[in-house]
């Protein structure tokens, strides 16, 4: 029965190919190189207030940000679900996949919605590093589902996920004109609040059965680390790759580090508290002391200072442990939410208080500290109706719009996860590499496999 | 006996200190700042068209290009070499030793072919990025007979790589007047094929006898694939290092990020293809995903767009991925090519594939769709004896005579590395950290060794 | 009895908690957006002599430099110490501690010394890169008592090391007029000798009974590998992140880059040859590899040449390898240094290497060579009563004020931090994670713990 197959060959395969060529196609037929990438715009003349120098190229305003927010994605996401014993090669492995995919998708999404020129999308740095951030938003979900989906399904939901966080995101910033650099509303809350409906919707009430395989080994936390400390290290670029040139981007990076700063103190004092011996948990410091860096998204580009930066980080590393203690077990068992990474903890909760601290901050702005940066963070400051406060409700608003799409969106995408046609892994094999990847001779630290007879069982699962 | 011992007391510190003293004696008596890192020089007011600001220096337009380079050959490749079960500290620890005498000798043998001003080789940040790649170049020979020499061989390797590859890039870029900014010819083609001549020629036929260490471990997957990461994300700063200022670079780098995303789904595709259980092969991820950057390291620059990278990408993909399955078990039966990490598959033929593509894209150029960004592109299309059809031709004679010289040196240095004096492992103890490094006590997981009765023999081959 | 016990449940969120709103507090009284970060004075037109524009930035000057150290700080330091079989944690973790409290009480206490304008500290990238600058020498210190202290010693060393730095470095930057960018004597050698006092005062003469735990396994090896070549990478950009723009940053970076690469041969040679077997030891090539780092820390921002580069990172590769084979354990066994890490023949020897090479090449210095790129070298080169050799003269004595206040600094702090109250692990008990971890279920390569019975005890001494 091909239903209750693992087996990936014909599967994937077909799925991958067919989505790239269709890619292609598109971008044969909707993308064109953007005037600082096009050899004949770029070096046009005379057709500018001044001859452009080469260094005033968005390239090099953005170029290194880019790299930083791509390093995140790839290596930060990657590694951080490392951390799962049994499930390395699929953490990193399918991450890559997905992301691969999600770029591209989100490029023509993205362009498609607010990047149409004469009926071509645009691309450049900027359209580069927007794909990534909507890529970060799948991969948030992916954190909430993380082994107990296919890779099939997970470039299913890929597909609608992408497509929704770009009419969100046109929602917020085109419409009502609501400031969201760092993502805390359309990237974080957005991805987060998919995932878990998305996870709900699949509920494994037998998840059980895979317990033993849902949880670290010593090695496996240290691969985990290098996710976190790459994720925590550029932060302050992902906040700051799109804002405005000079003194925006210098102060949300700026602000960001602070916010992280003070959210890892929060972190290890309330991992510490929270145990009842005192002893540290590697969740709470791969994961919390992150959470400072969703929930400066918003208002990192405004005048938040340090002072500000340094409060929502610590509330935030503050939230995220205790939500990791306490809330997640209520999820899981009274909503039945089975959130794999915690990313109600990391991204729902810290985007959620990163959504009214912008809200907030943005409805405290004015001409007198801002002087003629106001522009600059807010673009419609300068139109007779814009007010801070209008602004500041529009945020909220914002906030509102997300949870909406994010939940109704997930919600449909989940029944479309549901159908048992993508070779989704039985209750006894989640958090299993060896269902979807030729698994090396095993070290004897890992022969658990072998022990409990699952090979001969994948096998089965494979025919 | 010392031609049997692999002991390397004096082989090793000998040709060590030999080679840093005459690289130090020639830096000393050859090597200039050049006017961008030279205090006087750079200061110096009145001999140009305009006073030159500081934020023109050209630090800032390569530095962060340079700095993802490194990465790349040191994290990069260091790490995709770990896979090998017994061979981690091997892998990244001689990786690091050739890179750091590869870069020396390369800013010497470049500046001698192409950097001489006055008679003396000038240096910044340029001929960083340049010693880096060639460097680059010796690392993908070095993949080619991995586990199968000592480190003595591999830097006496590099001494004749190194030179052959500045005389092959000065032939291909100074007298043919190629374009190769990413090194699809001159360092990919170029280190393959050298490789592939060198492990040929050094074949063993009882290499059999330490087939149980020529794999992979879990744990050494995921350290490799650190490797793999670094090497896609940084790809596309690599591919536009060197090329010029403004758009070239722009765009070159983000038709290889489209390349690279292209090239994983194909991966992903195919390695899930060729398996009769449908399940991916980490050898494929770790090497395949990465054939999308090679193959547009020659026509990256130019007006290639988004939609053809992402062709030459899913192409290179594709061919990686059945190279690594139906080709290269032929290369060893038939050829007696022993190709430790498959470089033929990762950068053979996508580098032969991107010389291709560079060859038909400049033969496709027009001043129609470069405008005045054809001069940054083909630095001599402004010359009246300049054609596109010679340009393309030009490129494919680049990628013969390229060919040419990597195996022709090959063969050479191939039987230079035969003469037994190297301190070359026993076929018995290939893939074999412990030959040449103190190895820690034991964890459980690694104890082969000990079973199979090793240490012992090590301890003789030592004597 | 409190005393004995190591359960930091309330030491260590109380020390933490504490300390963060101390910092709020602080930082919501002192600390101002400089003006390349604020969104006024960033923007205000007409008090300059020229209207800025945004690449003029220092974020752009500094940004990419900054984004290196932090990767540095973090990864490099916190991979590098995972070379401990049971204290991977700990390492990566603490480090991660200790570092998002230092930079952060860094800002704070250099701004006092040397970055008051108007009663307020200004803060921007400049400041974020000396906090991480100052976080660095915290580390170094932290690498000499690795393993035998609590995270809320190190919380309290770092409060007291974090102030008595910035008082050094005001003495030697802002009244002696020395220069140090790269940090030889600020950073490294009152590191090294503030931590080998520390370690000295805190002399544990039953650590033997920690010896089995004290050494590295193969994966972790591999793991420190990581924190070592992100180290020697991005040393160059570590030693330029603060010199004056164009030309110094540029030659900085460079001398940096050649003296590695000269110091990583020496480091591969030397490591063989004073092996009886040749063999390498990896705690040579962790570690010395990165000397030449260090000891162009002060003259690399002066015209010292690739030449002298090299020379410089050549001797600092080979002192570093025969002080870890010849004087460490003498430091042990006559001097009872306990250096974990060998932060002596990293940071300290090669610190105080780099400070004479300083104080020489300075008094070398010479308008001829310099040309009018000598005042953004030496910044008060065009005052009437200053010469080289004052300047020389100026450097000596930087090197010996450092030492004396790492001493004496390092001897009160030792003091402080032998009181019994800080949780500080029994000589039992080193190097082990257990302590202040929760430790996930165990592979079995590392079940070490359970089969001593230390699982018990550990249970013991938290209670």
């Amino acid at each position: 029965m091909a239903d209750s197959s693992t087996n990936m060959r014909i599967r994937l395969p077909m799925l991958c190919i067919v989505l790239e060529v269709i890619l292609i196609i598109l971008f044969g037929i909707l993308v064109e190189y953007d005037e600082n990438t096009d050899g004949k715009k770029w070096n046009e003349k005379g057709n500018h207030s001044h001859h452009r120098q080469d260094y005033e190229n968005e390239f090099y305003y953005r170029y290194p940000s880019f790299q930083d927010v791509h390093v995140m994605i790839f290596v930060g996401f990657g590694f951080l679900m490392t951390f799962l014993q049994r499930y390395g090669f699929s953490s990193v492995g399918f991450n890559f996949l997905i992301a691969a995919f999600s770029l591209q998708w989100a490029t023509l999404m993205q362009g498609f919605f607010h990047g149409m020129h004469h009926g071509k999308i645009h691309v450049g740095v900027n359209s580069m590093i927007n794909a990534d951030f909507c890529t970060g938003s799948v991969l948030i979900s992916f954190g909430a589902v993380l082994g107990k989906t296919s890779p099939v399904q997970m470039l299913v939901m890929a597909i609608f996920e992408v497509t929704l966080f770009a009419v969100n995101e046109f929602i917020l910033l085109s419409i009502l004109g609501a400031n969201d650099a760092g993502g805390s509303m359309t990237i974080h809350t957005f991805g987060a609040y998919f995932g878990l409906v998305v996870t709900r919707v699949l509920y494994r009430p037998n998840l059980d059965k895979s317990k033993h395989r849902n949880s670290s080994v010593y090695h496996s936390d240290l691969f985990a680390m290098i996710g976190t400390i790459y994720l925590w290290m550029f932060w302050p670029s992902f906040n700051s790759a799109i804002t405005g040139y000079g003194d925006p981007q210098h102060r949300t990076a700026m602000n960001t580090y602070y916010s992280l700063a003070a959210c890892t103190l929060a972190t290890f004092a309330f991992s510490s508290l929270v145990n009842h011996e005192g002893k540290l948990d590697m969740v709470h410091v791969q994961n919390a002391a992150l959470a400072g860096g969703v929930a400066v998204g918003t208002a990192g580009e405004m005048m938040l200072t340090p002072f500000g930066s340094m409060i929502v980080g610590f509330l935030a590393g503050t939230i995220s442990v205790l939500g990791y203690k306490y809330l997640s077990p209520v999820l899981e068992e009274k909503l039945k939410i089975q959130d794999t990474c915690g990313v109600h903890n990391l991204h729902g909760m810290p985007g959620v208080l990163g959504a009214l601290v912008g809200a907030i901050t943005a409805a405290m702005a004015s001409k007198e500290v801002y002087g003629d940066g106001m522009i600059k963070v807010f673009g419609e400051s300068d139109s007779s109706d814009w007010s801070v406060g209008q602004q500041g409700g529009m945020q909220a608003l914002s906030l509102a719009i997300t949870l909406g799409v994010a939940l109704f969106g997930g919600l449909v995408t989940g029944f479309i996860l549901k159908l048992p046609v993508y070779g989704a892994p039985p209750d006894t094999h989640c958090f299993e590499d060896a269902l979807y990847w030729e698994i090396p001779g095993e070290e004897e630290g890992h022969n658990e496999l072998t022990e409990v007879g699952t090979v001969n069982e994948v096998e089965k699962l494979n025919s």
